[in-house]
């Protein structure tokens, strides 16, 4: 039997870029500064690893305004939404697998 | 109130090492060859995550001979051990936000 961590894919196991894929799982689609401040990360972090994700197919972004102030919208896409789930999965057979040996 | 993929650690959080942390709470002392196949890692991989986790020091190595093979033994440390359950219970508060947002 395979152990679990060998399930877990760097790209959404990655821990800023699993955070970023939890949030947007909480609140579908959430701006820039929210995912920054959420996950109390710097500017330069966020962008590229959300830069990874989009490349990845994992998440969809739009720049759009919001009056003046400009915004960028970042959303999961059906593929991040998968990955995720296969993420959440795999770290649950790992988490009982410890629970189990302690 | 903070977000628990703030308190994941690159050290713990990073794929090979978790998954060479989580084997440790399962079996304790593990060998070199034990882990690289229950991870499916090569060797250079493997030791490579297994010098990071030695120098944080979350795990020890112990280098010794069974009949005329040498053997590496890994275990884990108290800091090891202390680190693995922090990341499970962030993990843990992370998998059920995500299973509320569903």
């Amino acid at each position: 039997m395979t152990h679990p961590a060998q399930r877990l894919d760097d790209t959404v196991h990655q821990r800023v870029r699993l955070g970023v894929l939890a949030v947007l799982a909480e609140v579908r689609r959430a701006d820039f500064a929210y995912l920054r401040d959420a996950l109390e990360l710097t500017d330069g972090n966020l962008s590229r690893h959300i830069a990874v994700l989009e490349q990845a197919g994992l998440v969809e972004v739009e720049k759009g305004f919001e009056g003046r102030r400009s915004r960028t919208w970042v959303q999961a896409t059906a593929d991040g939404r998968r990955a995720l789930k296969a993420e959440m999965q795999a770290l649950r057979e790992l988490i009982s697998r410890v629970d189990a040996g302690h």
